[in-house]
């Protein structure tokens, strides 16, 4: 008889990613997937990185092999503050740790901020593994309505009159091309937006993976580097960011910019959560940084998404009149909205039917999912699979 | 004027460990250090590991670049498996997931089996990052009296008796060359424990990080495997280890054994926890074992300790009168105790003045820290590094 196991409240009966749910079909022969958030396997700096790799462990062994500082390999956290630096924020090394990927920040963060049952505010739609730890840690989570630019900061205004200042612990946001819609906060909104968390008391967790893979328009400065520019908004913006979408996510290189008095208790959650992350893959990534590899690698790397948005997006300019969607200015995201009778519920089979694969838009709803969306990732397939995949797409639009 | 900001209960003051507050002094000129737990720089097997990161970027970037797998590189489960098998449990691919670390695969653990305020057994003395993650997450932490060979199993059936079955969550052991003790829990304690379990319906974490490092005395089998032959103990071990003690802690690598609905409700954590352990230096893991490198290892290894800890205990062996020792058959400690009017607090300053460094045992303890004693480490320092640092701490010990 197998044993009634006791098991935490939230992890009585937990529902997996629905993107995982996915996977399945990946092993489909032939099918082309618009659905994972992957970078593109031949954009990988591959030589760049084998060539760290061998500096390494060739040079410094025993910075590979032997247990690390909590906070990070010096010479990388060195690296990843000149890199904050190239992107407009001042900061110094110390006011940056290195995390596990950047989804070992957020959990660090939610351990340390989140009380059972805190309010936490997400950009609707979010970030699926968010919404995620943000449930399983028992957070209370409301949603913020988003248009074609990000945030609608008006309208959480409004949300926001009359609640009780302090109210809200956390909100949380992928400010430049998010996922899943691709948008691009303006100025104005993120002034507005750290001029609300001074006002109602709140703390921003700003994820910025793909902030660095711009490939049209200009640069807005980040909410971090803002923050200093708004009364009372300084120390009230945590930036969580990534070597996963600029370089290799096999690294699990993240790291996150917090005032101290968070970082420092981070680093006490992080001692027990896995004492360090990878040194050796650390020092990979400080001698990537240190060659100026990275840099190199950029613009290349921006117009191959470029190129691929573009080609995507063209692709889907003969279902314009059933799917209305996104044209971003970076990222790896294309969001669409199902329209005139198009039946986003039957699109999913018929599209797995048609050996193609997106992720419908419910997934990444914290509250009340608009069943019409879609999103769609440029990022991992070719050109000619893109092609093709919309060739099929077209089809099951057709047949939906 | 810095933010008010609003921690979790069990952050708003959290300590450090114990163990941290020592390292200052590791940067005193000509330290010499029994006081970390850290492998042997001279025993990491650099050109084995070289080659098998050859072989990794080289053969298998994508397998090191991309994302990869929640529950771990396959060809690396495969090889995990299969050296739980050697270790005498029978372990299937699908019963293993690779954790950050092993410290990962009990923080994941506390997450999905521990409600807050849980009732959680550990031993007394313990390690400390366990129970630095146990208070973090709120659990009620008991302790278990453990003598020369751990586990004192006949206490801990009187201490449960007339205990509602079911009031312990779970009991952690590291029952294999402990943490701090050395001791090694022999097989009728091993097969006790089993059955207490059994009867007072609690799960057991066996953390095992150690165990592959045996240098005297006979294999004693892992809770893991003897749950198999005790009534109603299957389903009741949770099996920790790790490749840090035996290769390298920069890997990052651990596993964890666990019945299947634990288990998966560790992969939905783990998602939001870090997405996957380094597939890079999995990749490197895996390929290292496969070549059979680790096997032909260990026997050097396990030798190169047992000469470093007899040289300890001969060491020590003039301070026999102040200082009562263990001797154990593996791992990396030797736990010793303070008496004869030895005052083990004037201890650590007068060894710190001497330039040579242990742990004071308050760190190990859950409750009630027993002030006399101390932990060594002989892995860390060469031969005759331990020669002069057991001169110096016997000139402490005179001076104390």
């Amino acid at each position: 008889m197998p044993l009634d196991y006791r098991f935490t409240p939230a992890f009585e009966n937990p529902t997996g990613s629905a993107i995982r749910e996915l996977f399945k079909y990946l092993a489909q022969p032939g099918m082309i997937s618009f659905a994972g958030g992957y970078p593109a396997a031949a954009f990988f700096d591959q030589q760049g990185l084998q060539q760290a790799a061998a500096e390494a462990i060739g040079q410094t062994p025993l910075d590979c092999l032997q247990y690390g500082a909590t906070e990070g390999l010096p010479a990388l956290r060195e690296q990843l503050a000149a890199l904050m630096a190239r992107r407009g924020a001042a900061v110094h090394v110390d006011d940056l740790i290195v995390t596990t990927g950047s989804q070992q920040g957020f959990d660090l963060l939610l351990k340390v901020l989140l009380a059972p049952g805190a309010q936490v505010l997400v950009e609707r739609p979010t970030y699926p593994a968010a919404l995620q730890a943000l449930r399983l840690a028992g957070a209370q989570v409301l949603s913020a309505a988003t248009d074609a630019e990000g945030l609608d900061t008006q309208a959480l205004a409004e949300q926001l009159a009359g609640r009780p200042s302090g109210s809200i612990a956390l909100l949380y946001c992928v400010p430049t091309f998010a996922n899943p819609t691709g948008a691009c906060l303006p100025l104005d909104r993120r002034l507005a937006l750290l001029r609300l968390a001074v006002q109602h008391d709140f703390l921003i967790i700003e994820d910025d993976p793909y902030g660095a893979l711009r490939f049209a328009g200009q640069d807005v400065p980040s909410l971090l580097a803002l923050s200093e520019q708004v009364d009372g908004a300084q120390g009230r913006v945590i930036h969580l960011s990534s070597l996963s979408k600029v370089l290799a996510p096999g690294l699990r290189v993240g790291w996150m910019v917090a005032p101290a008095a968070i970082r420092q208790r981070c680093l006490v959650a992080k001692q027990t959560v896995d004492l360090c992350t990878s040194p050796w893959t650390q020092r990979i990534a400080a001698n990537y940084l240190a060659n100026g590899a990275l840099e190199r690698a950029l613009p290349s790397l921006a117009a191959g998404y470029k190129e691929k948005c573009e080609r995507m997006l063209a692709g889907l300019r003969p279902m314009a009149e059933y799917l209305e969607v996104s044209a971003p200015a970076g990222g790896m995201f294309i969001w669409g909205r199902c329209r005139n009778g198009l039946d986003a519920k039957a699109l999913l089979p018929k599209a797995i039917a048609q050996n193609v694969l997106f992720v419908p838009g419910a997934a990444f709803y914290g509250e009340h999912p608009d069943p019409s969306s879609i999103r769609l990732s440029f990022a991992a397939p070719g050109l000619a699979e893109i092609d093709e995949g919309l060739t099929r797409l077209q089809r099951a639009v057709a047949a939906a």
